[in-house]
């Protein structure tokens, strides 16, 4: 069985190659861009009420061969499904990122780490009540 | 441009249908089961250290057609995107969920709110560093 995507945009950001990319959107406040394709933009109506969304991604240059991998830090190989490694059967990103601006179609985000030219999937509404564990923090 | 996952497994859960399902997993205490495929299983190595995880699955039974809905509890039509409807272009869905136990290939979980058979597509390790906005609570 396949499950086929469809992109419904993609990603401006000032990292052009993996090495380019801090470990995690969340430690850099660089500002990338994420264009929507015109015919998915009434999608984004609402949007400029939140101040945060969940961006996933397609990670197209990460390695999908992977299953273990040394996190950052790191001296033994782990499960790739216990990290948040790039390196994954599915490589889909996902970041939390604060929306600065919206433009027409055009969102102007930080804490995104996905590579220039990236293709977006989804963008979902962030909302704590769900997506945290208040114990944890 | 298609994007094509291959699933690494599926749910086994208490919802059949949609309206059996809580309005988020978050809600409900009830157990669902995820089965990893066999070749999968090495990418699970690791994740008997992680409390909590980030499920993305494949809601299969969900509407790819519609871009605006009326959230629950409102009475205006919004985005997809700024909502956490099942409706949108690619229905992936995302839970944080509690893993209560691991058993060979099988994971047991609470807060997940996939229908039962949906495909998984991917497991992170939830990291409230980078998952949370500390103001937001």
């Amino acid at each position: 069985m396949q499950v086929v995507l469809r992109p419904i945009g993609f990603v401006r950001s000032p990292y052009k190659s993996m090495s380019d990319a801090p470990r995690q959107g969340r430690y850099s406040d660089r500002i990338s861009e994420i264009v929507i394709y015109g015919e998915f933009k009434d999608g984004l109506d609402g949007l400029e009420n939140c101040r945060y969304a969940i961006v996933l991604y397609w990670m197209d240059r990460a390695s999908r061969e992977k299953l273990k991998v040394v996190p950052p830090g790191e001296k033994k190989e782990r499960g790739v499904f216990s990290t948040r490694s790039p390196s994954r059967p599915n490589p889909v990103g996902l970041c939390v990122v604060e929306i600065l601006e919206i433009r027409e179609n055009i969102l102007v985000v930080r804490w995104l780490d996905a590579l220039n030219n990236s293709p977006v999937l989804d963008i979902k509404k962030y909302s704590p009540e769900i997506d945290c564990i208040p114990q944890q923090r």
